[in-house]
């Protein structure tokens, strides 16, 4: 297996688009496989959707409906509304999986990887990328 | 690793189901291994649930209440609610991976492999299988 | 592909801790790989989350919210409600994938690897674990 670590500066920023890195990865190790995208935090999680045309903002109002940032949390930790992020990674998961051929991912034009990360309090984050079946 | 790409022709359908197809393509290649099913479009998730038995509109309404059709979205292209097929991948994501044995995949009795597609403006989906680890 | 098949006891529990299994799996196994942990039930899903700390009651209630137990589904065979047991897995899926390195899954330390399974009707459950990619 080629695994690399990625360290990712999130400021407060809820969507950090990591195509780039993944491609970079996948081009460095040729051949055909299976790569994962896993984050290792209990309050983010990894989506594949267009960016850049105005579906992060969409994207944000949608789970602050599913999961309002208001006092009704049993975990009740760190910033009001913190609860709201330990729920995310049930819906927005923390692992995704994605098909190479010739170093490529097998991504379409529209689709981009992207970190989602609603906690406010960290900044920095890990990526794991994890490539199996590399002839 | 092995790969096969299917074209889909799902009309104005939602739901696809898929099972038939994961299942031939496994039975090809025989072995054990990871079966990625991966759909190359901003618009569409793969899911895994019973179908034929009211869960498709079911479902369908569920992710109508969760992303209405309406002027919401800021991402305004394509037909009137569009925005709202570019936020279902991130709650109904475009990868899942099936474990397979002596050429089967581990799904249960009820399980189907569905592709999820809101979007009306097209009819013609790809979709990718890719299997690793076959000894 | 490394294989070992769980049968976890829910009882009528909606959440079940599997990260000791998942961990005691991938160390007999040692090496690095993905390790795809997939429930073959149509109406549980597998969650990476934190246990323990209030976000299994935070999650039972979004869900009830998303997937309310009431007359509306046309899938209603089982107990009341359980129309919703089969939309579950549409956006909790009944697959995830972990990297491992040296016999470790690359979980953090506040995630746990957790089946989600709001059926009451079913108290056993059938878990496949598969390794894939191990040197």
């Amino acid at each position: 297996m080629q695994h690399h670590e990625l360290t990712i500066t999130t400021g407060r920023e809820r969507f950090t688009d990591l195509t780039a890195e993944v491609t970079a990865f996948a081009r460095r190790h040729d051949g055909d496989g299976l790569l994962n995208v896993f984050v290792p935090h209990a309050t983010a999680g990894i989506a594949i959707f267009e960016t850049g045309a105005g579906s992060e903002p969409d994207l944000s109002g949608v789970l602050d409906d599913l999961l309002p940032r208001d006092d009704r949390w049993r975990h009740d930790h760190g910033s009001p509304g913190h609860g709201a992020d330990h729920v995310l990674p049930a819906f927005v998961a923390p692992s995704t999986t994605i098909p190479i051929r010739d170093g490529r991912p097998l991504l379409g034009t529209w689709q981009s990887v992207v970190l989602v990360d609603t906690n406010v309090d960290n900044h920095t984050r890990t990526v794991h990328l994890s490539l199996v079946g590399v002839a």
